[in-house]
């Protein structure tokens, strides 16, 4: 049996003292200039290549030290099948490099079909495996339940879209319903069921919640009904948020440092706002865009 | 500009007298004997052309007797990147037969991650690219942007995830806030965005929803808010609905029948309840099921 997710995550984190997560968002037009060749098309499968060595160099700047990384599928899916194999490659590298991966597929469905989309994304014999994945719970704790029992035999996590950070989170997370919020119905459903993924050295639970960044009082909110699960904090660094803004759902530990989840920053790390003309230009301003977020969270978690 | 794919949709469906749209969700172990090969794992790229195979051979039966065809986007992922390959194959040969089809995708995701899926499903040179896409609304309007924008360039459809099948659809789709359950908020916005994918020639609209079949009286309530989108019913056959049931959101076309939608049924037809130990019988039971399912809904939209 593998430790928790959960106990790896937060011990981790806890080493290392800042809960960054870099997110894989490989988007072709954004990709630096030393990395591109051929037609960079979505349909030349050598583009495919160009996105697998841009993540593979990406995850040698972040290895030792980052506890996880986050790449988001769509970005591979839209170029196609090539691209989906190089998501697979980068799962393999990353896991094989001792990061923790968080994939961002947003996956819902019910049965069999949910039952197919675990078995690929946490089964331990998953051919695009990672250690926890995004899931949405617009159909019901249900359809969770399949991810839950894929996670539960592989020592996985999962991460439910709860309060997400873009303005149309409003539009059905912020109805209110019976003197809950839906976000804070979907909260309370994943307190319920924490227990499924606990991680026993830690107390945390691997059935994790997604809080943005921008929401800070929504995702202090959502802590109080969710107290163990872990919180996966998207949109801080190019979105907008602050770091104190980010870690806003998170607690004190025993060490003395606040703790409780994730804090994602993808593009501000990718792609920072310095020359990256050359593979060293680009290397030097990666280091410093990420050891720039590894300070900032390590001084508000401490 | 193509033909939108409201009015394609509608148009081959009163041609053909039915509302019939076959899924194909091809489960491993229900694949029958005739196509089995190799060891049947995940794991093994050899699984995957069985897949394929099995898919080109539903094909070849439905072809010319249904408007539409729906692969499940997770039996396809499960098998990793081959499968995702024979998915490629599988859209490609459908829509080259002149079968419409509708991906069982149900992504959902913001900004820029949304326009990588937008443009891998439903981009005119998506490289898997289906006539329609199954998305859901949890994330807010705005993540349905991107795919609007992607459909409306290519002439395709989407369909919304309201008020789905499952017993789990209550914890959230029918909650209740401001007088209206969720599915209805789904369903007014829809209606609100309607005109972005209008189909000019029957006044039917391929911004759609998922309405289950197992849920007549919510399919009126969806009928009423959202009357010019089109529906996708699943749940008819294997998962108990009757056809009079799945049509209960359809509403009386000008040439007399009920229209507005498809009712999908997939494994009651690809995996009917008769002996498929080799190609003929197989061929032989699907048929038989086909043309049952074919009469069944023939007859209550007529």
């Amino acid at each position: 049996m593998a430790q928790a997710f959960a106990d790896r995550l937060i011990q981790r984190i806890g080493a290392l003292g800042h809960p960054l997560c870099v997110g894989l968002d490989p988007q072709l037009e954004r990709i630096p200039a030393p990395f591109r060749r051929g037609t960079m098309q979505a349909a030349d499968p050598e583009t495919a290549e160009v996105v697998a060595d841009f993540c593979l160099a990406v995850l040698a700047r972040v290895v030792d030290r980052v506890a996880v990384v986050k790449p988001q599928s769509a970005f591979f899916e839209a170029l196609g099948w090539p691209g989906v194999r190089a998501l697979g490659k980068v799962l393999e590298t990353a896991r094989g490099q001792g990061l923790l991966v968080i994939l961002d597929a947003k996956r819902g469905d019910i049965g069999s079909s949910a039952a197919g989309y675990a078995a690929a994304y946490l089964g331990e014999a998953g051919p695009l495996a990672a250690d926890a994945l995004t899931v949405s719970p617009w159909l019901g704790f249900d359809s969770c339940e399949p991810f839950l029992d894929a996670a539960a035999r592989a020592g996985g996590g999962l991460f439910v879209l709860a309060r997400t950070s873009n303005p149309g989170a409003q539009d059905f997370q912020e109805l209110e319903s019976g003197g809950l919020r839906l976000y804070e119905h979907v909260a309370e459903g994943l307190a319920e069921r924490a227990k499924r993924l606990l991680g026993p050295e830690t107390g945390w639970s691997g059935l994790g919640l997604v809080a943005g960044a921008t929401w800070p009082d929504e995702a202090k909110r959502l802590r109080e009904r969710a107290p163990s699960n872990l919180f996966l904090v998207p949109g801080y660094g190019a979105q907008g948020a602050s770091a104190a803004d980010a870690v806003a759902g998170f607690v004190r530990g025993p060490g003395g440092h606040l703790e409780g989840g994730v804090v994602s920053s993808s593009r501000a790390i990718l792609f920072p706002d310095a020359p990256s003309d050359t593979a060293e230009s680009w290397e030097k301003a990666v280091d410093k865009a990420l050891q720039r977020a590894i300070t900032e969270l390590g001084s508000v978690v401490a």
